[in-house]
């Protein structure tokens, strides 16, 4: 099988994506996870670019990595100083890594006007570099910046840029399309040509996806002998993001027969995504192939009962070759065999002629297109089946609720009051609690109200809370739904509330949020 | 120059998105849209498969389309029925349009499994159908479903269907990779193998996500003599998607010398896009190519400098010519040339050498770590320029706000009730609204407490509200970034706010989204 090296710039490159900023501590957390997955190259940053990159490549030394090779990224030499003069590269060299990533220009144009140096001078640049910085670590990787345009632009001079990386001694000659805008076809075209030309090192492929195709440009050049491909977790970053290596990976090892990182990895690949979503705060998009929650998420009923037969006519691959898993999606083209099987994965037994089932459904798709979701809130759906079919016992009663939050221009912050009064059985508890906001004052409040008749309710963390307008063109008038993430010990669950007011939307995902425990707890 | 006929299934293919629910009268002004712009098919639904459908059939005869034909989507006559008699197929012709797709089941396994009839009969079933919906309609569209999975699994059947089809008279000959597992270079070899074995009619390609490359996998048929592409604006659907059509047509046409809408109407595919994306509710993500706010983002600082002086050295394609717009990201990579381009754009003449400018990037930086993000919210970034250049009148003090919220077990919602103290010179406004929910209670009390002394925010509607939890792995203790969109009869604008309490950061842009009206109407 042939071998494909990953290259992740998910730390570098990846952070360049608007809205993403990450602190050391995530970076190191990120670096364990690509190496725990198997991952053969992490760039970890820029050293000397800013003091967050520094301490990383200071504290990754400490970590036992088991696969990854860390790589310090910067640029050539300055065009006016000698290598050894030029404090950028000192830092990349102090940084001690096992591998050292350089770029360089490989573009004409951006040599004369943005260098404003000669082509010669460039070159000289090229080879100074990658020279000195392989006397002083394991593999050099030379990155030619924009190559492709720079090719279309002038390319002898790309080619010479190219090989005389190669000649200096890198380790990997890598074909960057900076601004994104290159093709397949042209991708293929160019590496024959370069190729034939006579740069025969080991190639690699750094694409962006400003025209959509950087999964595939970067495929077409493994299967024009590139044996080092680039990317970023989930595919992001800056403009239109890297290329995805969550669908790089799969698409190479498990359809074209390359070996990539290990096939047990891959079967984690949407725990990896997820991982870096949640560190980066950069949610996965539900559609997003392979990893997305939705990517094997059939919809429209007769779908829906052809699938669970026979799943090959349907997916081009088993979700969990990839981590994943087939969603039956309970929505408005649903129909009993949806609901029948949803309930079944929550344990709960269900006659398929049952008439229950049918009103169900109705019920169902009336709070669909009130604005629930329960695609994220499957606690909530499993509450709602259960009320349904009479399984679900009544903890406690709202008696009211009222949150209070005050600002006086005396204050920073305002503060933030909710009042709860609970009917338990014919008893009354009636408290009160302070909170960061709304939101946190009320599940405050319920839990003090609850947790003496079910101390279970201690365990409970709210762990994640999203709220979405549903319909914003109402601006402030919007509906809202409330998507709440609990854990306990044990497991998590997500529930989900929808209002006019963001309030009561997210007073019933708590609310939801506690029942569930109480049921799974077997209270 | 060679052209490609573009067929948008966005109103059938396309609303089988996961949350994505459209009415009668959003499928009529995305019909409207779509020809306008010049798209030459428009899958409109399924005639009979529910009461929307049919009645968009009935309404859509009424509007007065220039370019676009409508298209009736269906499938092949059921299995035991002749063609005259399946309903199915009834429903098809009363929809009177110019236009009917059938899709047929071109894999065997489909056919046997699923159907549950044979293969002979399939083709029958094809060949009926195409036949007998030619004779009652101008164009008859033939989808080969699942065509490449078919093509593997029995290359002379498959091909068998798509020629039975072509026999019967189908105007296009439609591939279709269903379940989105195929990849370019089978794609290629598959269209080149069935066009040898003697398919010599017009070919089109209908491609889906699930690999990363239904863009690509399109774009590779058409290269090889397909010459109708279906497809949906933004790429939305089931799963992953169908193929973009908003990054095919500028690749074909602005890289590969296709004509597919006419040029004018590409400059405008970043309105079309939006305008898709708000009737159905389905946000365009920020990074999408070519039509994404982000995807002329320019972030890191040594970029933003180098591409004032020239585009062309980092951009693949003028962003005009998708009707989108280069953006300088002010973010904490910013630097000086980033602020002074910003504030020249928004009309604020600043000397480069003003020292108050590196104040500024410091504070803005202080402010983008704490969580404001101004990249959607550039009215608050104006008015932090404003203040910090001692350029902002100051309108109004608060002295105190108050919010309640109250539910009662009678109540079905609760009352949502703010409470507004505002100090103008030296004198105070007090008074109250009630809400649908604590933002617009507020939104509602300041207007009120500010529009005797300021009438034009009378005119100020908040449009878009969206709440973003910032470290969400807090749980409810969360920060919350709130982004409001506001408008008046000239133009729009976007606020921002953040804090711990979802109040206090939506009163920070309901506030900011009033005083930058009053700042633009000169007051």
């Amino acid at each position: 099988m042939k071998k494909v090296f990953i290259y992740d710039t998910t730390l570098r490159d990846g952070t360049q994506a608007e809205g993403v900023s990450v602190s050391v501590e995530d970076k190191l957390r990120i670096t364990e996870k690509l190496d725990d997955f198997g991952i053969h190259y992490i760039e970890g940053g820029w050293p000397g670019s800013n003091p967050k990159d520094d301490e990383y490549f200071k504290k990754v030394k400490n970590l036992r990595l088991k696969n990854a090779k860390i790589a310090a990224f910067g640029s050539t030499r300055r065009a006016y100083l000698r290598v050894e003069d030029d404090p950028l590269i000192q830092n990349l060299i102090k940084a001690e890594t096992p591998v050292i990533t350089i770029f360089g220009k490989a573009w004409d144009m951006h040599v004369t006007e943005a260098l404003k140096t000669t082509l010669e001078n460039n070159l000289e640049m090229v080879y100074d570099t990658v020279r000195y910085l392989k006397a002083h670590t394991d593999e050099v990787v030379f990155i030619g910046e924009h190559f492709f345009d720079g090719y279309k632009s002038n390319p002898d001079y790309a080619y010479a840029v190219m090989k005389t990386a190669q000649e200096a001694g890198a380790d990997f000659l890598v074909l960057a399309d900076t601004n994104g805008g290159t093709l397949p076809i042209e991708i293929e075209s160019i590496i024959k040509q370069v190729k034939e030309k006579g740069l025969d090192g080991k190639l690699g492929i750094h694409a962006h996806n400003d025209s959509d195709t950087a999964v595939w440009n970067s495929i077409t050049a493994v299967l024009n002998g590139a044996v080092q491909v680039h990317g970023t977790i989930n595919g992001f970053g800056e403009r239109c993001g890297n290329a995805n290596l969550c669908s790089i990976i799969p698409n190479l090892s498990l359809k074209l027969g390359y070996e990539t990182i290990p096939e047990e990895s891959i079967r984690r690949l949407k725990e990896l995504s997820n991982f870096v979503a949640d560190i980066v705060n950069l949610p996965v998009p539900k559609n997003m192939p392979f990893v997305g929650d939705s990517a094997f998420a059939h919809k429209g009923g007769v779908h829906a009962s052809a699938v669970l037969k026979n799943p090959k006519l349907y997916e081009h691959i088993n979700p969990e070759l990839v981590g994943n898993r087939r969603k039956i999606l309970v929505s408005d083209l649903a129909g009993k065999s949806n609901i029948i099987y949803k309930a079944r994965e929550l344990g709960i037994e269900i006659d398929e002629k049952d008439p229950r089932i049918t009103e169900l459904v109705q019920e169902i798709k009336r709070l669909e297109n009130y604005g629930y979701h329960y695609e994220a809130a499957e606690a909530s759906l499993e509450l709602l089946i259960r009320k349904h079919l009479g399984m679900l016992k009544k903890y406690f009663d709202l008696d009211a609720y009222r949150v209070l939050i005050a600002r006086r221009y005396t204050d920073k912050e305002p503060v933030s009051e909710a009042t709860v009064r609970i009917k338990i059985d014919n008893h009354y508890e009636h408290t009160a609690s302070l909170g960061y906001g709304p939101v946190n004052a009320l599940d405050r409040a319920l839990k003090k109200a609850l947790v003496e008749i079910y101390p279970s309710l201690s365990e409970v963390e709210l762990i994640d809370y999203k709220v979405r307008i549903i319909n914003e063109s109402a601006g402030t008038a919007a509906k809202i739904r409330v998507l709440v993430e609990s854990k306990d010990r044990e497991r998590k669950w997500g529930t989900v509330g929808v209002s006019d007011n963001v309030i009561e939307a997210s007073w019933q995902a708590v609310v939801d949020s506690f029942i569930y425990k109480l049921v799974k707890d077997g209270v």
